[in-house]
């Protein structure tokens, strides 16, 4: 059984555990005020110019995303995301555990338009209605689809217009960097968004999410936010170590490419097969939409999930593939696709 | 400079890195579904006899404790624990950020004792005050005493007579576990609370709490409770592996006892060269009193905590031991404190 | 200017400042102990037949709704209720604000069906998204709209079969139970709801919610809540000398009864007029369909909200009659409409 | 019977039912924003001189504590109290319902001294404790007991010193301001407060408290967090009505310098009869010690509440008198206490 259900399945990136493993019994200072946590910073911003940041080590992403959305709004602030997004369907009601009202838009295509932001914004306008003061949005999104520069760039202006604060998920960044679709840069986010993160759970870490913060105010007691919800870690230099090794000699990159290479394999496959897809595949997520005798063939052999019914004979299923998978382990689902 | 500031500074047992490795490219059920996660619960349940518990795997201490907490109380339920209780004191307002009020007593030598729950439950009594429905005890505690049998069997009939739930943070079970002045098992433990923890991060493990549910009830719905905190990780396995090692061959046993043999060379260090103690040394966490020109003198070979004032000339300070400390290291220490 | 914009604009009815007025120096037990309190909910319960409830009572709506949300849910549980809720709309993130997400479901004609309660079930299955675990449903709805008995008691089985607990906010219920549309009792909303609301604010209180409590859990410790949410009066006796004197007599059911003949008198002069209807009016709050300059000329001489957009020359409008309001207020804005 | 037992037994002074009737189907705003409201500021600011205030009406005094913490504190954030504090002891745990530890420190006869402070801010200093942001006194403290304007001056400065919100509950603020031991003014709390209370609830009326917010931060979006605690009446006139009552012609002072006054012939009587006191007697809570005879005797015919024991044959009993004690009742207790 090949899976192609996540890209967590994996523990993590050899590097990485190489890295570990050399500093078995260096002693560091505890709760990432260590050297590693500096220098993976400090490789992290030498992709952003001159941008003044900070940068914190979290476990996961929803750790990652209430800590950051606690950090940023009052007990009557809400966010504003996609009906799609994460923190409103796939966390628990974690956003709300933290007292914060998720407003949820329709979003094109996985994005969030500036119409949906400008829509929420209009929509909550009184004392008696939450208070929009935050924009959420993930890139690669939930459906793998990706933000262009001109698109956060518009995003951008519409949180400024209105006094919004933008952070964006990068839970699956390294897929989206390096999507043929993309034009956007870690520059052109730390200048663009007020908070976004970097994913290495699902980019070959053993687990860990870089956030990375531009604006100056939600860098000031960022790391009280983060002990007071439990996710700051006695071991730091653990997180720090595993960025380290992803970004010296752009490892995270090669990573995300492979993983997106992999998919493309498996995209081509599809096209040929002549399935249609939920939305353009672009990255380390493809969902095509697939006739259930064929979906039952391949379960024999490969896990996937089922996405979402397409109508009475088909549903969109979801590929995933990560840096660790094989070219051979594709070859064997293309093959069983194209027997179709 | 050689540490003995904490458990917590070195990465991880060379042995759990080895069973990371081994397993690098092994695809897992996400979100601890996985059999790494499954031995290691076997391998802790090995020791628990008959009793039906329920195990999972969390990435720290704080998290652990505010995800238990919020398991075990209702709105206005409150915790009781001492005044040097570690969420009273260190833990940045985690459970009142989960909503509850930490009733602070004094507790007699770190422990919290009988009499202290029941002046709790005798003075919040009416609708007006907190309603006392659980009991936060550490062993080892914060400065390194142990419960025994006779004392943790005591505060559950106490837990008993006032339908409390107990819950023990074995944040260092290990190095309680394994100390001279222990009488209690894992079995023990598992019979006589509600919930305890078994700390992997300050025991041999990159990072991890493995929390053991002996409550049916609160074993109900234990995963929504850590996915609406952001306790749970996608790698499960991660944590999974590390306990499977730890439990596998008594390697957690055989650390903790490691580090508490490092610890009674120090001790006896100390007491030779005539220094006091907070509370008698009987852990991997000692609290010598001693005078400033020792201190200083210490401080420029040794880093560890200056832990409180004892008098004009003298502090507390404190030397923790690991899995990792080399004897070597402990010579050295020994050797400086005999020069006095 | 005459105001229809709603229904507590108008301090008290004078038999309710006459009550408070005549035991002016009377001493009475404080956070509702009180004699007061104890006849006004045996008055309620002389309408609820053998069903055995407890009655609180509280401030006003959001207080009533957070409060008893909070006693129904754990911090994932959800409640599920309409796109129009007064809880997902008009309360500042108050029920997010005590940890819990509001699932909105489309609805029909302002009332949850038992097909959206099916949906919000079906779409919410696993440990990563909130579990369903009450209904939240208004009576008279948002749009003034009411339930029958058959729709509640579709509504109860459905939530027998989720095991959901159901919650109906009275806010209005005075106007739902004397419409012309309504076929339930107070003894039907005991038997088929786990917790109801009898609204005073909008029914000739100074302000005041009694809250019905027939699921024995629900009512252990429910004073708890009240005290920790600020929900719970010193001087409790203030609301229950005003729904002692709502019930005895019947004057809670007059008073609405009134309310609902008024919007009656109106309803009749705008289809006279020719005006649609957002949902047909049958209680004393009705949403009439009308032209901009009818709008305008309207409101030279009254006030009212307007409620959305119909189209561009159109708007839907609400009127809202009250216990207070006069008839000849009412012939005044007749007259006005009859212009047309 | 008669009952000394609090100043919340009665229901409200009759000029303020009289201007309550006398608006009886008058038409008002909702939510505050009617002359009413507008009246009572103006009346209340009246006594600021050019301090520029913002004032909101709350129900009670646990609401208003919680929604004026809810504004003052972040996530992490600690507000410091003493021991005694209301916020401490009796609201079940609101503050921390809201997320927030309170820091209880000693006090010194029921007033928080700047050494109090002091040292909450000392023992709190890193991000792995919670960050003392307020502090929390009442004047008259919770045993009757008042600050003077040097104490208040001093504590003032100490937040200053140290970045702290300074809130005074004045849910007994009358008192406090017509006792022989003040010598405060409304002027100089909105001067030295960020925030204070004004309590109407134990002097006079049904139910409300004034809040007075003179720091520009607080006052913006104020109404926000009312909303989202559920502290934002519908009715609100009817809380302005009540103030407008209250501050016009001195009505408030009239009726806390009465209370004061009752209690004072109490004392003399207690004094006469030789009983110590808890707290030096000054305002229209006191506190004197009494065999347990002499309280029997007295619990015959008078309810008052039984503070704390003494010794083996002394209790500490607790004197409320009100607005609304008529000295008659005094002189009965007077009459009792003599018999000794």
């Amino acid at each position: 059984m090949i899976s192609f259900t996540n890209d967590y399945s994996e523990c993590a990136h050899p590097l990485i555990l190489k890295n570990l493993a050399e500093h078995c019994y260096e002693q560091n200072e505890g709760y990432s005020e260590d050297r590693h946590c500096k220098n993976a910073s400090d490789l992290i911003r030498s992709y952003l110019g001159n941008i003044d940041v900070e940068i914190h080590f979290l476990n996961g992403g929803t750790q990652a995303n209430l800590t950051i959305l606690s950090a940023m709004l009052r007990p009557f602030d809400a966010v504003i995301g996609t009906e799609r997004a994460h923190i409103n369907t796939h966390e628990t009601g974690a956003i709300e555990g933290c007292g914060h009202k998720v407003l949820a838009m329709p979003g094109e295509d996985g994005k969030l338009t500036p119409e949906d932001i400008e829509e929420a914004v209009a929509q909550n306008t009184t004392v008696h209605m939450v208070h929009p003061a935050a924009v959420y949005i993930s890139d690669t999104t939930e459906i793998g689809s990706v933000y262009t520069k001109a698109e956060l760039t518009r995003i951008r202006e519409v949180c400024n217009e209105h006094g919004l604060l933008l952070f964006l998920d990068g839970a699956r960044l390294g897929s989206a960097l390096t999507s043929a679709a993309n034009d956007l840069t870690l520059r052109d986010l730390a200048w663009l968004t007020d908070v976004f993160t970097i994913g290495g759970t699902k980019n070959g870490a053993l687990a860990g999410e870089a956030v990375v913060i531009s604006n100056s105010l939600l860098q000031r007691d960022f790391r009280y936010y983060m002990k007071h919800k439990g996710a700051m870690n006695a071991k730091g230099f653990v997180l720090g170590m595993q960025f380290e090794t992803l970004f010296r000699d752009r490892l995270y990159f090669q990573l995300a490419e492979h993983a997106n290479q992999m998919a493309e394999l498996i995209k081509d496959a599809c096209v040929a097969a002549g399935f249609p897809f939920l939305t353009r595949p672009v990255s380390n997520q493809i969902f095509p939409v697939v006739d259930n005798d064929t979906i039952a063939r391949l379960q024999k052999d490969f896990t996937f999930e089922i996405w979402e019914p397409a109508d009475d004979s088909h549903q969109i299923i979801r590929f995933v593939t990560s840096w660790a998978t094989r070219e051979e382990q594709v070859q064997e689902l293309v093959k069983a696709i194209r027997k179709k």
